[in-house]
């Protein structure tokens, strides 16, 4: 019998008051409110890194979604993801009461310049002794470019373009400007570094010029772990070349459809199928049992605020479905960014004519994962069978959601030799795929010295 | 008996192995080496609180000092701010573990869009609850410029005026943007925020065109505590009208004359001399006897490298000294950044012919401030009484020179009423000034909604 395949998980949540499931921030149970306290989020970490967890996931945005009838208003009363603050600064205070736990960050490509951001994660990922991530982002909000200096949003394709010599030029920075034994820290000789060992980098791309070396001494991982999620064509070739992780939200069928066209472009990169991992997004509610469950998610469907949902639904895919009669057919539109997400939704039940009003109700809702423990157990595993390497696990109250698959999902999967009882050693992709640093196969290794 | 003036202490650092003192990483006594390690900071911010420090000022570059002897290899090989980690991302973990500390941090407008800037800055104020102090800096290194996609550094007093335009993005996003009654947080109603009192800020600037609204709901202080560090004119008239707190590294006369001419120059916005407050860089080189003091000051100057004060003092005035003869006088060229450091040096002994040689060990050794701990705290009470206000300590060994001066000659200064013992409560510009946010009088305070 085959050994089972350890899964990943991962727990997703963003430094804002209402990330996925909207209208629930109220709720006794959960410490939503309390985001801009650095106890709520160390508690978070080490109750995590109890239920040995992979990593906590931040999503993050930086603009508004403001397209719902036509301005920002909905989002900012119903606190979606407006506030939001940076995910970055929560990461040192939590690795500082965690040891094994990563910490795997959103950051787009439009917010900070490649130099600046190299430095900041390479920080990151000194101070927690290599346990960071970076989900690689484009930003999709027009109110994020327009904030960031640009006259209006980069089409979708060039915005990739951009990222890939943004990439380009952290590769360089991260791998190539410090020789792994340039820092002899010899105070005999009063040499730190040897200088013919550190590198300039002369990176002149069609988007960035940066002359470099980088401004820090090779930490741990070096190049973060790479996530990417981003499931449009342009994006699932990004993903091909530069990802390890991949985050998919959708149906089982969608992840596997998308598994397989990431896992056969990689091939052309000359990467394997195994280098790049994919997390599947699942909201689970559990209960003692199958009814307790159901009640569960019963009363959450009926607190979820569909507001909420719509305004956050129309940032994604771009258009104000306050606008648009919820019974219209989705088949019907041609929404150049729609694509992905009805692509995803379509596959869940093929033969049905989707409207406008399921999109909604199912963007609320619709990835929630009920039952008894044994049986969201079953699921998971019925989901890895299907494709997903790993999950991300969306919550509908924190730490609350977390703490409840801890106590009675965790114990299922470690009996069956689904999730690790403890961490490996060493870095986060040490942990993930068994080597500290970006496998000789992905291309931004390509520039490291010889 | 006039209330003696209670003085300002703030401990100055960078997230780099070298940063002012080169040469002296290797000595056993000094955690430089361990600029990784969150431990080490989290040990420095619980020493400089139960030391009742103001604050840790963290230094900071973008940019490497290149122009040494024609190249960045000396400054390489001493870590010579280089490598230089992140600043911000030191804070939460000291916040965690701290309570009343303030955390000033330098912050380059070229770095970083003013957008992401604000909430970054917000974030760090949330997470410390109202103690961070920002060090606007402008760069005077050319490799920053160049590496964060500027052809070349911009010329100075342009780069001010980018900072003007820069700082009034900050205002409108940090004072205007959210009212004080904003955030309702009714979870009966399921309103988190008024929609009506989130306001866009439709900034266009000069160089910055800024929609917003502000992704950040009121952090405690709004805008964190304003430092600014620059001398020269245009910088004094920057610090007039932005600055709360101004560092000077100089002799006690430049003190006083750039003290007198910002607050001069402050009447003319409409603040008052007290809206400034003027910190002074000196090193504390104490002993339990003078002798013993001198000893000490003695064997750090034999220790002290002189090619890394060389690098570190080619990169301050823009001209490469490993060219210049060290016997050159000062007086003789005309180097248009040279000009506020030698001003301050000469001003120190304005009989005397300076050299360019003269020049590089003062950069080293000049701001010891050599005695017995009786010694130290007179000598701090005369360079308040010429116009300090507080100071920066420079570390020699860090955190040795905290702690000796926090063991030795706090007791002397708080038994004079020098020094708190004990913090006041509130924000950092509360604990400083007496209120929580931005004086009605700062230019900042007038986008405010009315």
């Amino acid at each position: 019998m085959a050994e089972p395949k350890r899964l990943l998980f991962n727990a997703f949540s963003m430094n804002c008051v209402s990330h996925i499931h909207h209208g629930l921030w109220g709720r006794a149970e959960t410490r939503q409110l309390d985001y801009t306290s650095l106890d709520a989020w160390t508690e978070l970490a080490q109750i995590l890194e109890a239920g040995c967890f992979d990593a906590l996931f931040l999503a993050d945005v930086v603009g508004v979604y403001d397209n719902y009838k036509g301005g920002p208003e909905t989002s900012i009363r119903e606190a979606m993801q407006i506030p939001v603050n940076d995910p970055t600064l929560l990461i040192p205070a939590m690795a500082q009461v965690t040891e094994h736990l990563g910490f795997a960050f959103t950051g787009s490509i439009l917010a900070d310049h490649p130099f600046n951001f190299a430095r900041r994660v390479s920080t990151l990922d000194h101070l927690t002794r290599g346990r960071v991530a970076w989900n690689i982002v484009t930003s999709y909000l027009p109110s994020a470019a327009r904030n960031l200096g640009y006259a209006d949003l980069p089409r979708h394709d060039d915005r990739y373009d951009r990222g890939d010599d943004y990439l380009d030029v952290l590769y360089k920075l991260w791998e190539a400007s410090w020789e792994d034994d340039a820092v002899v820290a010899d105070a005999e000789r009063g040499i730190y570094a040897e200088p013919s060992k550190v590198h300039a980098i002369d990176h002149h791309g069609p988007y960035y010029q940066v002359p470099g070396p980088h401004l820090c001494e090779p930490s741990p991982q070096r190049t973060p772990v790479l996530f990417q999620a981003g499931s449009s064509d342009r994006g699932r070739e990004f993903a091909a070349r530069h990802a390890e992780c991949m985050f998919v939200a959708g149906s089982s069928r969608a992840v596997g459809r998308i598994r397989a066209d990431v896992h056969r472009r990689a091939i052309a990169y000359g990467r394997q199928p195994s280098d790049i991992k994919i997390f599947q997004g699942i909201t689970p509610v559990v209960g003692g049992t199958e009814a307790e469950a159901k009640a569960k998610a019963e009363e959450l469907r009926a607190e979820a605020s569909v507001e909420g949902g719509l305004a956050h639904m129309s940032g994604n895919i771009g258009a104000d479905l306050g606008t648009i009669d919820p019974e219209r057919p989705i088949a019907d539109v041609d929404f150049n960014r729609v694509t992905g997400i009805i692509k995803n939704l379509a596959e869940t039940a093929p033969d049905r004519a989707w409207t406008f009003g399921d999109l909604a109700r199912r963007q609320m809702t619709g990835q929630f994962l009920v039952g008894s423990p044994e049986q969201v157990a079953d699921r998971l595993e019925k989901l890895a069978e299907a494709g997903a390497d790993g999950f991300n696990l969306i919550y509908t109250s924190t730490p609350g959601t977390f703490v409840d698959f801890i106590d009675v999902v965790v114990p299922i999967l470690c009996q069956r030799g689904l999730m690790q009882r403890d961490y490996r050693p060493g870095t986060l992709r040490e942990k993930l795929f068994g080597h500290p640093r970006l496998s000789e196969r992905h291309p931004g290794s390509a520039v490291r010295q010889r």
